[in-house]
């Protein structure tokens, strides 16, 4: 089934439940963050550990409101570039985000990082049920983040 | 369709690919390397730049010869807890890669990463088409990529 633009249902499915989840991040709102995601959570975050699993431990309430209260005021969030690839009850998409803002330390702070999430659709809902957030790092013998590419 | 052990033939045959995969990484072979590639690949990669697209790009064999030329002898390659999930023509994957060796310096370098696929059948063979390899960095202000961790 597709939309006069070309895109099927699922994947405007898919872009509204990204939508949901920017508009969240921007709102500092943990509640409706946690909702975009299944309970079967796995991430490979930006921090360590090398994985997080379980929405309880990778979406704490802890966690989460930790890192919303590093920032003053909303976060600033953008994605570029979203694909979404469908199959049946299975999807999985990347994109570029860019994390900006104010930290409470009065300090600017943004960056460009990839993203990769798999979805399924679970009781007749998309979800995310894996996500791969990241940055590369310089490979000239500094082992330095790169935290300063543009895309 | 499932085998008897509950794998279903898809996941079956993307776990062969990726064991081609890891083949072809060992034994330095570019060609066999490339094959398990769509034309439409789209990387984000542990090195710079924020992302490649098109295997021509990702996957050049300037690049691959001129990685696979930085380690004396083959390379180290296993991964551990790799999940697979299908739904159609559609696939991804998500798995830690442990990458080792002897470089041509004499040092001996080996290192924990995380590593997410996307994957297609086209034209009835499974390919991947996103790939998305990365490391963590430490948030202690250093912004020190973590490649020491093990899982």
């Amino acid at each position: 089934m597709t939309t006069q633009r070309g895109v099927s249902s699922d994947e405007a499915r898919i872009r509204a439940l990204l939508d949901e989840q920017a508009e969240a991040t921007r709102a500092k709102h943990a509640d409706r963050f946690r909702a975009v995601y299944a309970a079967e959570l796995l991430t490979f975050d930006m921090a360590p550990p090398l994985r997080n699993a379980g929405a309880d431990v990778a979406l704490s309430r802890e966690n989460l409101e930790g890192w919303f209260d590093t920032w003053q005021g909303p976060i600033g969030y953008e994605t570029r570039d979203l694909n979404v690839t469908v199959g049946g009850d299975v999807a999985f998409s990347h994109d570029l985000i860019h994390i900006s803002g104010t930290k409470v330390t009065g300090e600017h702070d943004g960056v460009w990082a990839r993203r990769t999430l798999g979805l399924r659709r679970i009781d007749g809902a998309w979800k995310i049920v894996h996500e791969h957030t990241s940055v590369p790092f310089y490979m000239d013998g500094s082992y330095r983040a790169a935290v300063d590419l543009e895309p």
